[in-house]
Order: structure tokens, then sequence, then C-alpha cells
């Protein structure tokens, strides 16, 4: 239980990288990446801004980047770990996907899936939250404070 | 009122082109066309098994189409025509595009938004559905008749 929680944290410090790289282009800063028998196969973040589009969240481009890799549309041994709570259209794409397991740092009460679409996930995928959620949300605040 | 059904019917047929041309391609059956002050911006079909990714549902390529056309990510003065009912996902990403109107054909009882996230649209979002319902449901069931 140790090693998983270890493991967690090392590859959620990859989505931070991600996220940090949002906030060094002025997006907000989500990051993700998916995790295949151990192996990274796609990291991406947010870039809403820089592609004036709505769907270009971090995770909805790893979802499509990891098929790519994958070669098949379902990313049924997989894990996403994404910096903050995917939202309501993300959580709908990784239903599609039947990804396995769902990580995620802070949780986002305004917009997050748990709260507007808490069946969006298939069912057999599980969830793991929290996991460096004080470093995830500090990037988030950090960045709307900025903002102000 | 009268003027409204038939502009909306009209725009529904040119959703079902498309549909129609997901059917010829082997891809469930779902056209979605965008018209901003009478004029369709962006026209898509779904192409999940085709580009093997499952967010390339009809209403989401059309979403980023549309914006790429406006210069802009909100789709503020815009209405989407969709033949089946948007599921979570899409409803989730014309949440975040705010889209002025939604109007769709056929219901889709087991994946459709309104059963999984009733919420997910924005709030000033208006929506109309049963526009050329029998039509676009007619497609879906050929579809799915001729895979048993």
């Amino acid at each position: 239980m140790e090693d998983i929680k270890k493991k967690d944290e090392a590859y959620m410090r990859r989505a931070l990288m991600e996220a940090q790289a949002a906030f060094d282009e002025d997006e907000i800063p989500v990051g993700a990446i998916i995790v295949c028998k151990d192996r990274i196969i796609s990291r991406a973040h947010n870039l809403t801004e820089m592609l004036t589009d709505v769907t270009a969240h971090a995770e909805m481009q790893a979802i499509t980047s990891g098929a790519n890799m994958l070669g098949g549309k379902y990313l049924k041994d997989c894990t996403l770990y994404v910096t903050v709570e995917p939202c309501v259209m993300c959580a709908g794409a990784l239903g599609w996907a039947q990804i396995s397991r769902v990580v995620y740092g802070a949780s986002d009460e305004k917009r997050g899936y748990t709260k507007y679409a808490p069946d969006a996930l298939h069912p057999k995928t599980t969830v793991t939250s929290g996991v460096l959620e004080d470093e995830c949300r500090a990037l988030m605040q950090d960045f709307f404070q900025r903002k102000r």
C-alpha cells in the first residue's frame, strides 16, 4: 500500500510538471499523464487559450494521444493522473474510454464531475483523490491570484 | 413560431446529412452542425472508429471547428443541431462553450446528458428536443440492426 502511494505521488509529480508548463504559458494550470503498465504513454496540459478551444483540456488531449499510442480507443489498463478533479466533459470522455483508474490531486467544487455527473465514469473505474493535493491546489490558487 | 420550427427542421436535415455520412462510413450515425446568425459555421459527424478516439463525437468536432471559424472559444450566439441527444462529455463541452441553444433530434436514454448530467449546460442555454426525432432515431436503429 505504501508502494502504491509512493508511485502515485511520483506520477502526480509528472502531471504537476505538465501543470507548471500550462502555468508558464498563461493557461489554467492543469496537467495530466496516462500510465499503462508502468509506462507513461501520454502527457498533456491545458491549452484552451492557445488553441481557443474549450475542449483542449489536459485530460482530453491525454486521452486522444494515449489511444493513438496504444492503437485502440479504450484505455482499459491505464491510469490517468491529473492535478485537478476532471470536469463533466473530461469525466464523460474517461467514461467512454473505460479507463481503469483515475487519480486526481485537488478537488474542484465548482466544476468537478463528482458534483455534476457522479456516474460519468465507467462503473469499473476506480478513483483516488487528494494525491499531492496541496501542491496541485497551490498552483491553481497562484494562477488565479495573479489574474486578479 | 411556425417559422422557427421550419428553420429548425431545415437545419436538422443538414445535421441528418452528416449523420448519414457517418452511417456510410460505418460509424455510429450522429451528425451535428453549428449555426451562427443564420449561417452554418461548422458541420461534423462521428468519427470515433476512424480516428480510434472516443472524443471524436460529432458535437466535439463541431465545437472545435466552429470556435476556430469564429476566432474565439465561446459560441454565445450559436445554435448546435445534433441528431441525437448529447452525451455527458459533449454536454460538458457545450457548457464550457456557453452555446446559446441546443437542438437535438432523438433522445438517448442510455447515454444522454439529461439523465447523467442534467446541469451540464450553461444556465442560459436553451434546449429544444424532438426535432425530426423519427428520422434521427430511425438512422440509429438501422445502424444497430445491421450490426447484430
